[in-house]
């Protein structure tokens, strides 16, 4: 019933994330939701002032972080020896109200007004608004409102105003930068940061911090003036200690009055400005934010914003719950990655909490790349490979390591740089269909922008080293006189060391015959390329027979009885029961059951048959997809958030609009209603790209369908029409479905052909079908 | 190379581990080899004087633990919250000797000479010698003989001479007691020990701790006094800090003279005297050390070591070899366990070091159970029973934790005061067999002794919880129309969450069984009895109808192709390949394989299913028996301590005397011969038990036959003959085998009837059977 109450506490709107009413309970759930960023830098919606009451206090800069020493109960051979972690980076948002003698903090106050959280989808800013009530009866007004900029992608921006409302008084405003900062899961409670000095210059004040071992330098930096209503400016006084930079400004309000601090702030660091050159290009930024000025730089915010929501928006007319959910996710995953850099990634909290290392995993291959393809421009996609390619090397070493011969790669299952930073056995060594993945990325992003030039450049190599782990990685059983794959981890989690997960030998045979297929492919159009690749790899014809042969007669286990394929070689040993026969105190199952009972139980985290089914429409019958959902779906616990996406998706696909939709609105608003009690932790982000894919492939049904865009729309009852955008192939396809009709209209590009629920037709620059 | 050079580093002898010349690089090898204990206190064999080299100090107080906060990579539910470890305790043997300002330091000096060190088993001291030339050019010549106390369980003794070579000398002499102690595993960096004071009285002088959390409130003494060859006592300065005391003794000394320290020491606990008593009990034991004197409790000392040799030794004849490793394996099963305390029991590394926390495994049941039962009286044995029937309220609230239902338990995989202290998911809550050992111990007891009266009332309560637990451990499968039991890990840990695993499925079903038949008997002779146990129980005749269902129809892996049981159902699905097949570089596979691919190899890292035909051998037939050691054993790479004793008894028994012997050699000399290259961590003191087992029940083929002793002996080629003695309802049995003959003498007790393969023989008093 609490469960309930609290889920309302976020207001429904069309584009913003509105909360009203002030609750300490929520404090670390709004930090998370409300979190702001660029995809450079980005940070939870902590408060700017003091605040004494629990809160989770996160600041992030991408690509920056520390390998900690692995810390585990009992050593297992092969376990990496760090874990790279995201790091907390200085705080550089900071400052202190004090009034009459009286620091505010809302943790202490006698009362709390009109507090009012608006996250502002359309425009990019959080502002947050209220009358505070001090122990010495102060009545102050608060308004803040901040943003990370768009423009200028290491900027934030913050103009916070105090009025005061019943006295006259003293007041202070210290805005600072905080590089005091501890990482509190640091294993060996080692530091992270080392501080190198600090630097006042005119208006501004930074701290030069190096990370250990990693040696990323970073400067946080602010700048920072004062503005009373009279339009004058308080003098200020700069403080200076090891770790915190402050300016210090004192001055008197009377009754009715108030004061506007401006503080521009963010990092400037190593990753992207040689070290000799930060100081230099901190005082150029902070110099060309002052010449635009707060709200000037709010304007082109804003439009940065509408440049971002003209492509990726959904509008979903009639149902303000699921708008505001779909909006949300393609939100927060334009503030988590901007495709622009192809060392940074997508991790699956994002900037909004620390939960996973911030590492990549392999959702950004499964999830995250369509949204990314669809809805920004192919670099943006390619991008996204290029990060998996520049870690070859790296992943070879990996399957080194764990034994395999020369040429063989096992991509991690969590990175920062390449290298493995997960230990967990189970995961770590057997979670390997993760590999598939970033083959299946390649074959995905080439499908759908007919480009090959990455293909049979960097894309050929990785998946020949894909496919030779797989080649490797078989068995060959006596019994039953074929290869089997052994102990591993499928997709469902809640299976461990399992032999044949149907999942994970499917796409093993898949990485194999589509690296052969590639090769040949290859050498029918450029002979000297395929040499030259099979030179530069030492692939021979011997291994190319092996490949062939391991890929055809790989075992898929399949039950005769029901028609349909086996998660596992021993799954129909397992009691079964749906899901829906637990009793309600007994879910979410993790938080309820010894992991022993979790993993002989039949019930499945996310989906594993039928997630490979999904990759993998093509190659089965709406019959099969059917027998196997209704075998799978009820077994499904959907303890993964990248479960009911998929779900989803195929409920549509086979006609179950109800069902799709009631996974839908779990996916969408999945961390604004909190449905896992987490959402303090941090946003579901790489999750949130299933949501878009739960609306784009599922409701509307679009698929690549012999080289050109197929659509199959369904819609839910309760909805009136939605819309969304497809960037394909230098055209920009709008895409309206309602009830009675789908429209397309192209809004870029001449003519487009392309399929309507399997009929094709062509696209002048619009078109309107009865459905 | 090396290692076999390093392996010969202990001098064959028959009575004595004796290491001639120093080696810096073996010093924590013999701090394990050489320890010394008593069964409540022991220690490592840490020098008294200052040592600034490698060394890993450890003295231990037998049942005063520390409950440390688990740390573990990933959290999984059920997860004990602590893990009990076993706590270094205070120094009491520590002393600095300074001569002319400079400190003894074997790790600093310029030359030693004639360094030697025994383990005298036969009388039980450990004898240090050496001549020291200093930096300063000081010669000196130290003898040091230590031991712990057989007479009076808190009390070690040392005598420490220092004799000047070439100089006259300032020497100074500081024994101390110091509780700075440090665990440096401790998973949070917690202390483990407060310090409550220190006390100088007379010649002694202690310190007062209590352990953190537990409140185990221990006294750490000595009580020391300098003669010099005069017959002078030197007097002495007594310094206090707070974590330390000293006595500092400063006298001159001529060259060719000598000083010796005798200094008493050791621990009173909580455990076994009540706070408010303890410095009168150190007082007192201090007292009577001083009354006895130094020389007359080394004399007691061999005195009490006779008596334990006089029932417990196996003489070997030919062979110095196998003599030593089998007094030495008999000599610290002695010195880790006495039996007289039915709260302690033995640790895997017992006093001689801190691996596995200091926790009892099912090692006790199924190793070192027969040893004690064997070569001690009664009560002994029933005190290991006692342990776990003290445990059995924790072992069901262990099973409630786990999600099962009241009534059933499941004793912990490690444990120290009865809560389950592991925390590996697939070994925590999976090797589960474990509780099946707990039942088997009952059994064996009670078929050796033929005494009911354990088992018709603490027993049975045991019996039926573990026989509940397997009743709801099962699952019933569809697909095999039998009860299965799902996601285990059997004796063989190389294989990991596999379902029925052999040996598991064979002793849950016997456990079942074996539960009924007890009821069943219980209420032929006492049908009172019978009745107030089913009801103290609750258990009711539907349930002994369900558990009986449950116990014939349980599913046993076969394969009738090979006619021989399966490990776990997809054994055979592996790529089996003798463990001979596999490249020196590569083994032990648990240092060089990646845990991934020792799970999916064949190989075996300690007996599983020849496990259960060990134990359960009369219900099979020396063909079956022969079959299946013929697929395993090759299979098998003894990785496990316990291995190479179970596949010993069983060669003996099918008559390969040659491969049990090698199997024996590798038993026996674990640890002098250093063969897994882990002796520094401590000896593997539970596995001694099986070498012992090897020897009575191997070569001797020692059973029960129709509750009567049976005999099958065999003798290794290089033997000339071995006896051993068997305490057996009331008689006392010699047993001595020649190549030629097999002698029984009755050394106690009047005429026994016994089997000699397979016939039955009476014995009178003495009898020789030619062989």
């Amino acid at each position: 019933m609490l469960h309930n109450m609290q889920k309302k506490y976020i207001k429904e709107d069309p584009w913003s994330l509105i909360q009203e009413g002030w609750n300490a309970e929520r404090v670390e759930s709004s930090e998370s939701l409300f979190s702001i960023g660029n995809g450079f830098i980005g940070q939870r919606a902590n408060f700017e002032e003091t605040y004494s009451g629990k809160t989770f206090q996160g600041s992030y800069v991408g690509g920056v972080y520390y390998p900690d020493k692995t810390r585990v109960g009992w050593w297992k051979n092969g376990y990496p020896e760090y874990f790279a972690k995201v790091l907390n980076a200085p705080n550089w948002i900071g400052l202190k109200v004090i009034c009459n003698d009286e620091e505010l903090d809302l943790n202490l106050a006698k009362e709390i007004i009109n507090y009012r959280l608006e996250l502002n989808m359309r425009a990019g800013w959080l502002n947050r608004s209220f009358e505070i009530i001090l122990q010495n009866g102060s009545h102050l007004k608060i308004n803040s409102r901040r943003f990370i900029s768009l423009a200028i992608k290491e900027l934030g921006a913050i103009k916070y105003d105090v009025q005061l409302i019943n006295i006259d008084a003293d007041v202070k405003i210290i805005p600072f930068v905080d590089a005091d900062i501890n990482n509190s899961d640091s294993n060996w409670d080692h530091k992270f940061w080392n501080i190198v000095g600090s630097k006042f210059q005119g208006n501004a004040a930074w701290i030069r911090t190096i990370t250990n071992k990693t040696n990323f330098d970073v400067a946080t930096f602010m700048d920072t003036k004062l503005i009373l209503d009279s339009g004058d400016l308080v003098e200020k006084n700069q403080i200076s200690g090891h770790k915190k930079v402050e300016h210090n400004y004192e001055f008197h309000l009377e009754k009715g009055q108030s004061a506007t601090l401006i503080k521009f702030g963010g990092y400037v660091s190593s990753l992207n400005t040689p070290s000799d050159g930060i100081d230099q290009k901190v005082v150029s930024i902070i110099s060309k934010a002052n010449e635009i000025g707060f709200d000037a730089l709010l304007n082109i915010q804003k439009k940065k914003w509408g440049d971002v929501w003209k492509m990726s928006d959904i509008q979903i007319e009639g149902d303000v719950s699921a708008q505001q959910g779909i909006r949300f996710n393609i939100f927060q995953l334009n503030q988590t990655y901007n495709g622009e850099d192809y060392r940074l990634n997508i991790g699956p909290k994002g900037f909004t909490g620390e939960k996973y290392g911030g590492g990549t995993y392999w959702d950004t291959e499964a999830y995250c790349l369509p949204f990314y393809m669809v809805t920004k421009n192919q670099e943006v996609a390619l991008n996204l490979l290029r990060y998996r390619y520049q870690h070859l090397e790296k992943a070879k070493e990996n399957a080194i390591k764990l034994g395999f011969n020369t040429g063989a790669a096992l991509y991690p299952m969590v990175t920062m740089n390449g290298e493995e930073c997960h230990n967990e056995w189970e995961i770590t060594f057997e979670e390997i269909h993760r590999n598939g993945a970033i083959s299946y990325a390649i074959f995905n992003y080439t499908r759908y922008t007919g480009d090959t030039k990455y293909l049979f450049n960097e894309g050929i190599e990785v998946l020949i080293a894909v496919a030779r782990f797989w080649v490797q990685r078989v068995h060959f059983s006596k019994v039953k006189n074929q290869y089997v794959i052994l102990g591993v981890t499928g997709p469902n989690e809640y299976e461990n060391n399992v032999n044949n997960n149907w999942y994970t030998n499917f796409i093993a045979k898949w990485c194999m015959s589509y690296a052969l297929e590639t090769l040949d492919n290859l050498k029918q159009i450029n002979k000297e390329g395929f040499e030259d690749i099979k030179e530069k790899l030492l692939f021979t014809d011997a291994e190319s027979e092996k490949m062939k042969n391991v890929s055809e007669n790989i075992y898929l286990p399949y039950d005769s009885e029901r028609d349909i394929f086996l998660q596992q070689d021993l799954f129909l040993d397992k009691e079964i029961a749906p899901a829906s026969s637990l009793k309600p105190d007994e879910r979410p199952i993790n938080q309820n059951w010894s992991w022993d009972r979790i993993l002989r139980s039949c019930y499945i985290k996310q989906a594993d048959v039928l997630q490979g089914m999904y990759l993998f429409e093509d190659q089965f019958t709406k019959a099969e997809l059917e027998r196997n959902f209704e075998f799978y779906e009820p077994l499904t616990v959907h303890e993964s958030s990248l479960s009911p996406c998929v779900h989803s998706i195929l409920a549509s696909s086979l006609g179950r609009t109800e069902k799709a939709y009631s996974l839908y609105l779990r996916t969408s608003r999945l961390d604004i209603d909190d449905y896992n009690h987490e959402v303090e932790e941090g946003c579901h982000i790489t999750s949130m790209a299933g949501t878009w894919l739960s609306i784009v492939e599922g409701f509307g049904g679009m698929r690549i369908l012999n080289d050109r865009l197929s659509f199959n729309p369904k819609i839910p009852d309760n909805w009136k029409a939605y819309t969304f955008k497809v960037n394909f192939r230098n055209h920009i396809l709008r895409v309206e479905v309602s009830k009675e009709s789908t429209k397309f209209v192209l809004e870029k590009g001449n003519e487009l052909e392309l399929y309507l629920n399997g009929n094709l037709i062509q696209i002048e620059s619009e078109a309107r079908v009865l459905s």
